[in-house]
């Protein structure tokens, strides 16, 4: 761990809650190449250490730290829910009451059929909607929830020094919204796209199942991605 | 209307139902041009005839006819349904004994939920899951449905010769799938994606939705579009 007195380009820190695993590790290494401070969260203390040493390893003055989920989360200007969608109620039940209004809750999650022993290529469905929607129904108030980085394929976010290269749909409430989109313009190759209300989170879920279909298809493991055309530069 | 002894680049024709309408007639225009016989369906035949006209003047020694679409359906190879939702089953219906096993019906239909008077950037949930199986289970036994198209913007489509950029998720059974990827390719600019089986057309049309939404916010009159990007060439 390296924390060095660098402007970071966001206020706050980043909290990444399931930063351990492939994407969460992913995305802690792009906001840290980028300057951000951001403390990697986990069930198990230990875990969170040893995934934030390896980004410290791997990106220069990187300001990341490795904290349990709910310490990680408490203060966090955006808490990113990296976890397998059938981990998200439980994990966000965890750490609400160390929630403020005010944060960011970014979630993730896709509701593959995985969770109850299907193909990754399809979805179930979830009650509320989307795994969007169940964060936000479990959210206490005044915290704002946005959907953004479930498309973006983990093997090109870890792929640093090489652009992403993908666009994220961010969901959700104007200005959190905004918020998000201007967090994914510090991430090279990486572009937002407004996709507005909470609820098109369903759309943009269900888009990462067809994506793994077709990277079964068309056997490639890095991951196929997603580009819209015809958006004005802004 | 003129019909001339050019050789088609695909067997049969080309049955257009609904193909007086923004995104049928800008099909209509891309399949003449490749030089495909193509027919124009609608339920007045003075409209069919109509669009027919105007397809003929637009693309040099185009072969197209308009017909009822019960005429233009019987003996094509491809009939693609380009009508809009809430017109899909009743069109279907009329003209399904008109079908015979190994003619491919294209679902390019999308269940919005202008269908009951809200936004088109939502959806309506159809009980067999999508537009496509919707068709699929009111086809004939040996008529092999096959979902695509959904999301390319009829400006696109009409605005020959620029080439219209778009990919076309293209999902059913392997063969008749295979036979509409081939279709796609003959516009240019256009690039069918494997999409799996059809039920992923669930996924696939919803995505219209978002596009909508999209073009709305971001105030695309042209329509966005979509590519996924690592996917090898063939």
């Amino acid at each position: 761990m390296s924390v060095v007195p660098r402007e970071s380009p966001v206020e706050g820190t980043i909290a990444i809650l399931g930063g351990t695993g492939d994407q969460g590790l992913g995305l802690a290494l792009r906001f840290c190449a980028a300057g951000c401070a951001v403390v990697i969260g986990s069930r198990k203390l230990d875990r969170a250490l040893e995934a934030a040493e390896h980004v410290a390893k791997q990106v220069r003055d990187a300001r990341v730290e490795g904290r349990e989920n709910g310490d990680a989360a408490a203060g966090a200007a955006f808490v990113i829910l990296s976890v397998p969608f059938e981990h998200t109620a439980g994990t966000l039940k965890a750490i609400r009451d160390r929630l403020a209004p005010g944060q960011i809750v970014v979630s993730m999650g896709v509701p593959l059929a995985t969770a109850v022993g299907d193909a990754a290529s399809r979805m179930i469905g979830v009650w509320q909607g989307s795994c969007a929607e169940l964060v936000e129904s479990l959210a206490p108030e005044g915290v704002h929830t946005v959907s953004a980085f479930q498309n973006v394929s983990a093997h090109r976010l870890q792929a640093i020094p090489e652009p992403v290269e993908c666009d994220v749909v961010v969901s959700g409430a104007k200005e959190p919204r905004t918020r998000v989109m201007e967090l994914c313009a510090l991430v090279p190759g990486l572009r937002a796209v407004d996709g507005g209300p909470l609820a098109n989170a369903r759309i943009v879920e269900a888009m990462t199942a067809l994506l793994i279909g077709m990277n079964i298809r068309y056997r490639v493991s890095e991951g196929i991605g997603i580009r819209f055309t015809g958006i004005p530069e802004p």
